[in-house]
């Protein structure tokens, strides 16, 4: 028998609020007329302020992937070098966006859970001078670990070195200071913080970036950039038929974000990391990332000798609690709590009873509760 | 005063059934699960039907626009020869896009209303005997001329050159025999007769454009076929975040148009059809495309002293009734009322009603309600 009632943590898709729900089922209003284009106006401005930038924020019909190779295409010409770190699943996806363009890519190899050092960009860029482009992850949702965005942006504001961000669980997550700390392009997607279905791509560029993406020769059409500022700035539309829902959806959701204010936002997703952090402590589960956790998702080892795809695939299917485990090389090693968006710090105590019941199950000694517990302090606490 | 109620029969995005409406405001589920991937391969199958194939139809989170640029990057390599048949600005597309990826795009140019010839491709295919491709409309909305593609299949199937078919206002508005004619790639999209909104694009290749896809060289990450075949085939799964939402929106509707029976659904969309065209006449309105008219959409000519976009204006902000003008060159001059998807002969006395009001205040002289009676008429031989 089914679950009763289920509950989602994935790190991606998150939770839709029926207020967002509700505002997306509204009859469909088409793209080109003054009643869209307010709704986009305004969905794209309040956008801004999540990003940390003045500059003009761009909406695409596409998942966050659509909006990385948007990046990509628009800033860099085939041949050209660029550097990307590896240390994760979504960072080693830049690797293979950059190589099917036809750039020369450069991986900086970090093992998973750990951050890049921002010593390591450096000796990188001392290593390809004619790199055009620095790529990462603010938050690599795949290990769980933040990257040193600020300090590697000052690293490449100095040279001709674009810095290109996917901050795909870091925008709305926790701050992004686009314009102040000098990133070039940043990008995201609708199913994490933004509390939205998947389905549109987000991306701003800095003053030089917008000099790159105007001369750039890579082809492309459907996510040219150019294009695309063209048209929602200056005719207040998109360039093609945009994702109508998910924009009155995104505003919607955007709404809500500032009625309960970003300092707000921030803060909540800060205390449920503290939360799950604290309750894989007194499981005794270690953490991928321990040195430096995302506030948007936890993730734990699984002990040895428990099977995590299993554990997950419990929690999923009996208990009704999806949580995501590990991708590729930490497959059935690793559980990961998405607390992102339309999540509350007490429902960090739902995820983590779960994960109690499924280690109990396997066999997994502890003291029953301790996991619960340490979150509801935490939380006691923060709150 | 704003209208009290609204009314869209733009020829796309098309009205979403509230089935449909409330099934995309359901919980959202992860796309990782065996959930997801039963709905996933359900649309997939249902889909089938409505194209004409047995091939894989493959889903992708993007517009129309979207799934035109994975034909083309996915079947031509740069450099290569393309004949593009542009009657109209979506065939216009077609020839931007292949430049934009570098192939030397060959226009055949028709006037807009018209179809093409089949004795005009075969020229253009004896004029450029190289060329890999020729890339089509199946239903050209822009000025609602329909295209013989199944006698130009019937060349193209016989030469090594691919048959690339936009489907966006065809597919579920009328038959789309792709296997039996031979088209070798048809795209579509989700918010014309499928009544979605905007963000889904859909694309299925023959055999031998498959073997095709596997050797192409274009730069794609994001619309590459060939990984979105193995994800969707083989591991019931997308290959990036899907559109979850609109997935499941599209399982519905599918349902909801198999129930109704497909011979009926094109039955009704040439029904309404012949019902604005009888309009028409009886308004002493040309119709743009009056030798090959579409069944989803009919574009009637605004008689010289009238300026069409005040005319449709005026329809939608005070009658509240949405129809579309028309695009570049026909800009002031096309009224195109839309009847695709969730739409109903009887909506059409709606849309006929409105713009005899609309045109009664510009002055027009007409026997007022001549055309709603002519729309009835028609509706009333063929219940």
């Amino acid at each position: 028998m089914p679950p009763f009632k289920k509950y989602l943590f994935a790190p991606g898709p998150t939770p839709v609020p029926p207020e967002v729900a509700l505002e997306m089922a509204r009859p469909i209003v088409h793209h080109r007329t003054p009643e869209f284009s307010a709704v986009l106006d305004q969905a794209r401005q309040r956008l801004k302020p999540l990003m940390g930038t003045e500059q003009e924020v761009l909406l695409l019909a596409s998942s966050g992937t659509g909006a990385m190779e948007a990046a990509v295409a628009n800033l860099l010409n085939p041949g050209d070098a660029a550097i990307y770190v590896n240390a994760g699943k979504f960072g080693e996806r830049w690797g293979r966006i950059l190589t099917a363009f036809g750039m020369a890519a450069h991986e900086v190899k970090v093992p998973w859970g750990n951050a890049v050092m921002p010593g390591q960009i450096e000796e990188a860029l001392q290593e390809h001078p004619q790199a055009r482009a620095v790529l990462i992850q603010a938050s690599e949702t795949s290990t769980t670990a933040v990257h040193p965005v600020r300090e590697i942006a000052a690293i490449t504001r100095r040279r001709d070195v674009l810095l290109i961000v996917d901050g795909i669980t870091s925008v709305g997550v926790f701050e992004q200071k686009m314009d102040e700390w000098g990133i070039d392009a940043l990008v995201t997607g609708s199913q994490k913080a933004l509390m939205l279905p998947p389905g549109l791509g987000i991306a701003a560029l800095s003053p030089r970036a917008w000099a790159r993406a105007a001369k750039a020769r890579s082809p492309r059409f459907y996510f040219d950039l150019n294009r695309e500022l063209k048209a929602q700035r200056d005719e207040h539309t998109t360039a093609y038929t945009p994702a109508i829902g998910l924009i009155y959806g995104l505003n919607k959701s955007l709404e809500m974000i500032h009625s309960e204010g970003l300092p707000t936002v921030f803060a909540r997703h800060r205390l449920m990391a503290r939360a799950a952090q604290a309750a894989a402590t007194a499981l005794n589960l270690k953490l991928l990332a321990a040195e430096n956790p995302a506030p948007g998702v936890t993730g734990m080892l699984v002990p040895d000798r428990i099977d995590g795809s299993r554990l997950v695939r419990y929690m999923r299917d009996v208990i009704g609690v999806t949580v995501q485990g590990g991708q590729d090389q930490m497959k059935g090693k690793l559980v990961r709590i998405g607390h992102m968006g339309y999540v509350a710090p007490l429902d960090i105590l739902i995820a983590v009873g779960a994960l109690e019941m499924a280690l109990r199950r396997e066999g997994y000694e502890f003291h029953s509760g301790a996991g619960v517990a340490a979150a509801q302090a935490e939380i006691a606490s923060g709150a």
